[in-house]
């Protein structure tokens, strides 16, 4: 038997979710030795992925919404990069790298209806880029810039492009992209650190959200207005955007952070303006644009090879460390994607080798 | 010399325009016997539109919007059907039937440079449809019905459309569009005997806003949730929409007409769905997509001669009652497209066959 903690979902939160409350870490255990059943595979956990998102699936099961409710009681579940230990299904041997939705514990036996959803990507042995970038730039957040800004914003050569979370696991990327596309690039993030990384890594303008107000930012750094708003915070920031966007504007809504966590949602009261400018506001989910991810990781994975593309990250380590890593993200206390590593990939290599 | 009475913008008004204050009746003459400069072509009114959109027009010109602001102390002007009296341009001849915008006087001399945007449409004369209709349901309204409810409305069979302010000059022909286009149409006006004649004209469900909520009616008229929204109103009717919008639901907006006369504009809280939801929330003004006009006519005018398509005015007699007759555009007492009509044609034939 060899331990497996689990990060287990205990309650629905009505604000922040709390540790030992809401999200419980569990000590567990596992027999490595014990047979698999048919079609299943059981998974070594190397890195997961915390994500804003996943504040909207602690809720109560009943209410709908994109992406399913955590079950209570059960493990809390996400993107992760895992390595094969046990496999009884032909798609899988044992060493391999694997992506996918997988439980939050250190070890997941996966039957064999959900295995077929997971995706062998062996090509993050050898790309020189770390294993942790495949549940990031690589992975769920990297693809949802790449489709937000491009299919959704639809950009032109030349346009201003303003991203609110610019220093997150998806604003960094969108604004880069967005170079490499000719855009004048302006971001906003909750620090002046995460403000110097964002002009370290090329966006022609960059504020503080918390020290300066949005529509003295928007008139210095934006001085042709708004094109393209990549939208993850919403509320007071999205109301500004909309009244210094431009005609035919996109508001691409990928998130709005600031509602999540409140009982009290923001009032916005300047909706008249999308008629008067007729904006387009498009709120979107990246997994209903499958037929972008080949486009998508080719394309990043080439710019991060030519050096063309930075990718910050914030990792935790140890599993018993997500609730934690979780709560930064909601709060804004993380810099760059936070991931969570769990074990070292070398440890995987030997079963693969011997 | 001849009467030529005017309606004037007199004042920018902060909630609803009133009469004497806002906007003034000048009575004027014209002498019919002057010549007339190069390229110009002199215009008598035989029927005007007022429309929702021309409350933004009286506005501070100071303000930038979609439409120009109505200049202080000018004839108020908008979509006319018009007959040549005098021309001194080769694209129109005495006679003639013309559609555009025009002042709101009973005579207008229009010069050269803005004579180019004026439409000769003399099928007027002999299609069986009424002249007013030319400045409605084949004019801008019906234009903008059409548009908005193929282009950004993405119409597919069998998906619910709810059109709100439906009994009005645009909301009645998108109801009737999307019936011929095989959708389940819902609509929602002001007062009984409007919701009597939208189930009359062949929507399948129609509630009086006034005296149902909103949640209780789409649940009993929407029970497969609302997947188009053709918006006339903003405010509270559009955060319900919100609510009960399915997912990749497309939000047209066209108007917003309860948030045109408050200072006080309605806060919407919900806007998270947008990203929940994958929303379209799309503002649109009809004059930038001129690619569909021809299309828009033929169909219509088929749809009109066929008995498909019914269309209902209120027609104010003579220039004099134009500002009452914008007046209860604006608060809802028309019933149906509001049109004023200031001269009839059957005079104006005699100069053609003279």
């Amino acid at each position: 038997m060899v331990s497996n903690t689990k990060v287990i979902f205990a309650k629905v939160p009505t604000t922040y979710p709390e540790i030992g409350e809401h999200m419980i870490v569990q000590k567990d255990e596992i027999d490595l030795e014990a047979e698999i059943p048919q079609g299943s595979v059981l998974l070594k956990t190397l890195a997961l992925s915390v994500d804003p998102y996943m504040r909207g699936r602690m809720r109560d099961a009943s209410k709908q919404s994109y992406s399913p409710a955590f079950p209570i009681g059960q493990p809390m579940n996400g993107h992760t990069m895992t390595v094969v230990v046990k496999s009884n299904n032909e798609k899988f041997k044992v060493g391999d790298l694997v992506y996918g939705m997988s439980p939050f514990s250190e070890y997941a036996l996966i039957p064999e209806q959900f295995a077929g959803y997971l995706e062998v990507r062996n090509e993050a042995k050898d790309s020189g880029i770390p294993i942790t970038n495949y549940i990031g730039i690589l992975g769920m957040p990297g693809m949802t810039a790449y489709v937000g800004l491009i299919k959704f914003g639809k950009p032109k050569k030349g346009e201003t492009l303003y991203v609110s979370a610019a220093s997150g696991a998806v604003g960094q990327l969108v604004g880069q992209i967005g170079k490499i596309l000719g855009l004048h690039v302006v971001g906003s993030a909750g620090s002046d650190d995460k403000v110097a990384y964002l002009k370290e890594i090329g966006f022609d303008g960059a504020f503080n959200y918390k020290t300066t107000d949005n529509e003295t930012a928007f008139k210095e750094l934006c001085p042709n207005g708004i094109d393209i708003y990549f939208e993850n915070v919403g509320g007071k920031m999205l109301e500004d955007v909309i009244t210094h966007a431009n005609k035919f504007a996109r508001i691409v809504c990928c998130g709005m952070i600031s509602q999540y966590n409140t009982q009290d949602p923001y009032p916005v009261r300047n909706l008249l303006q999308i008629v008067a400018k007729s904006l387009e506001i498009r709120g979107f989910i990246v997994s209903d644009s499958p037929e972008m991810q080949d486009d998508f990781r080719r394309e990043v994975t080439q710019w991060i090879q030519e050096g063309k593309i930075k990718y910050r990250e914030t990792v935790a380590e140890g599993i018993e460390n997500t609730p934690q890593a979780l709560i930064d993200v909601l709060r804004g206390n993380n810099f760059g994607k936070q991931v969570v590593k769990v074990a070292e990939f070398e440890l995987q290599k030997k079963p693969h080798f011997s």
